[in-house]
């Protein structure tokens, strides 16, 4: 029983996978039907086009580029698509630039001018495919001269420093940038624009990822003014940044576009990837499994080991109640968590989320807990999360491993590896997050 | 809207504070039909029994005895009941013994000594109602001798200061005492007994609550001497609990009576009030205004910021798209959960409950959020929780309040204070912990 309700957690998280695959990703939600390309509800017939143009950045963007030119093949006429140092591919049609990540450096500035060249020459017969992937922000910079990479990076560290919001802080980058806040739109109109995106952030909001080249902006001068005047940084950041941010206030630079802008009536945002499409993915393959299914939440954020308690909490309702399901019964849930280190073990977030929920629900029968990034790798470790259930603990203890003990140094991977209850996936290219699975047999 | 849903929020937080009233919950589960008492499912014909007495502790126990006193009157031949200093109520019938909580005094142990030559004296035609409630284990001292009240407290102790848990504690515990671990219940053989009681513990177990005087109790003194010798605390525990322990696994004392002992076939365990019930009572009336209702868990424990950003995030999920639940939708959930004091503010675990989670709700529109104790108290306040919306953080803006900064600051009170948000409802006289009620408007 707790063997199948093992191989059950681990089908079920396999299926999410699947479903963030950035390749499949596309190929899920982009389909050519002769000369028709159906990408989510809408249609574009590819006779009224001459040219179709492939650009974009992030961690992602050269699987999503693969999988773009094995739809199209000949029919794309070129592009570029920014991508990290060594996440290379061999395309024909389109070229892939290496550049910085997490911080963005020259090449980065250089790839974005290129994109921007090229989407500026686009006309109303052209169509741009854009994707965009987690790292894109970073991978894509256009500082707007005269403001520099190095200016716009210090705002950035000056404005992290003060705990500005990452709202916050996206109003004030988005106004120092030539291509985010739907800047990248405004430069391709009026070619019709399709950008495929893969979510990294909890939400899926279009002007987020990746900053939203492609998506309308609701932040404006001022509020980035009104930010920088919030946390005393009007006088500390480069003069650069505060000259330009009080020229936008004065109307003297053209803003980012708004909702509304009918420019955006000749683009479309498609998410073709993100936790929530994984975890439906996971949710459907769970009832297909004969699991009674509940998707807690793909908003799941907060500190690893109470966020388990929480969920381990919700299995114990089920296993004494049988509420909100009864068994056999699946809970899933996404989003990121965090880790306040205190130990100097080795472990992630996902392997340290087993492990709080192991303690929690140590003795309960058939009770299987697992929780895994979809990028296969979790904290600074080879595995992509872990596996345990009510039998864990004892388990642990016979081989001298104290669970709270290693919970208390964060030493998750310790506490897994000699139990074999690792989960190793190998990097798998994307990041949509974590997959939580938790299974109450019947 | 907004009003409403918040008007909804009370309503339902009141419902199951009158499930948890002391009075209440025993007269819901205790009727008299003419001659017949009905406890739950189990009838008892009065004409049968020669005598009624009625015993217990707790901290709602002095209500519970005046409920019992209402429906029984002159049948009750007598009893005692131990509660808090204070705590006394004038009762006909019954006597109320005040003794010493949470530090149990000489009071507790010549109240637990009564109560033991009561229930002793009883016979086979006698029915004893024990009335159990929070606080029972300290107001109900019965050291087994030669140890004494100190040496008891000493080891208890010892056993938090290394980190034991609660159910290791109690496995020590039980085997120090007279009473705990259904030893008042084999006193009173071969009398009837009915305990009613109210939990103040996540998951009601019967063993738990009180430390279970009338349930069976499945540790051993083999048990309780593996906890000591884990912590390394056989030498330092006083003398003469080790000795006992000792002579207990040597079988030369008699063991807690064990599950499946037939003396239990005359005891029923009947829990009248505890969180669970309070939840069910919530959720019904949320119903009948019309909510879809989810009970996520009445089990929840962990860090109290990290479990509202969880409580959020389920929230935000319903909003998103429409899962667990479609709205208008109610989330409810029990349990309590802890605050670590990083700050010098004033607060409760509720008040910063609904700070946390109206923080990560901010700008939703037609949400509410609402955690309240049900004792009434919630920290060192006056509230018992408080209740807010997706538009409290802008209002409090506008009176000059930093959430995050009184949240870093546990200073709860002060924020809900000038908003006219605390929850105040008096002292309640009873405690099923906590209660948090969320709606999302339709």
């Amino acid at each position: 029983m707790q063997r199948t309700l093992r191989r059950h957690a681990l089908e079920i998280f396999r299926a999410a996978l699947r479903a963030a695959d950035p390749a499949e990703a596309v190929q899920r939600h982009v389909r050519l039907h002769g000369n028709v390309l159906q990408a989510g509800r809408r249609r574009y017939r590819l006779d009224r086009f001459d040219r179709i143009f492939v650009v974009g950045a992030g961690k992602a963007s050269a699987t999503m580029a693969r999988a773009v030119e094995g739809l199209l093949h000949r029919r794309i006429t070129g592009g570029l698509v920014s991508v990290k140092y060594g996440h290379t591919d061999r395309l024909r049609r389109i070229e892939l630039h290496e550049c910085g990540h997490p911080i963005p450096d020259a090449a980065g500035v250089q790839g974005a001018r290129r994109i921007a060249e090229l989407v500026r020459q686009a006309g109303r017969r052209d169509l741009v495919i854009c994707l965009i992937s987690g790292g894109a922000s970073a991978l894509l910079p256009a500082p707007a001269p005269p403001v520099t990479l190095a200016e716009k990076q210090e705002t950035t560290r000056l404005l992290l420093g003060c705990g500005a919001t990452i709202h916050e802080i996206n109003a004030v980058r988005k106004h120092l940038s030539e291509l985010k806040g739907g800047q990248l739109a405004r430069l391709a109109a009026p070619a019709t624009v399709l950008t495929l995106l893969l979510s990294d952030v909890i939400g899926d909001n279009l002007d987020v990822i990746g900053s939203g080249p492609t998506a309308p902006d609701s932040s404006t001068f001022a509020t980035a003014r009104g930010v920088l005047e919030k946390y005393g940084l009007l006088e500390r950041v480069p003069r650069s940044v505060a000259d330009r941010i009080e020229r936008g206030v004065r109307g003297e630079i053209e803003e980012t576009p708004k909702p509304g802008d009918p420019l955006f009536r000749r683009v479309q945002n498609l998410i073709v990837g993100s936790n929530r499409l994984a975890v439906d993915e996971a949710a459907r393959k769970a009832k297909t499994l004969g699991y009674r299914t509940l998707v807690l939440s793909t908003f799941v954020e907060g500190e690893t080991r109470d966020v388990a308690l929480v969920h381990a909490a919700v299995v114990k309702e089920i296993r004494a109640s049988g509420r909100p399901l009864r068994p056999p019964a699946c809970v899933i849930s996404g989003g990121e968590t965090t880790v306040t280190l205190r130990g100097d073990g080795l472990g992630g977030r996902n392997q340290e989320f087993v492990l709080a929920a192991a303690m929690a629900l140590s003795g309960h029968d058939r009770v299987v807990v697992l929780s895994a990034g979809t990028d296969g790798t979790d904290g600074p470790t080879d595995a992509a999360g872990a596996i345990a259930d009510g039998h864990t603990l004892a388990r642990a203890q016979q081989l001298g491993l104290e669970a709270g003990r290693m919970l208390a140094n964060n030493d998750s991977y310790h506490f897994f590896e000699p139990l074999g209850d690792l989960l190793k996936t190998g990097p798998t290219h994307t990041n949509v997050m974590d997959i939580r699975v938790l299974l109450v047999g019947g």
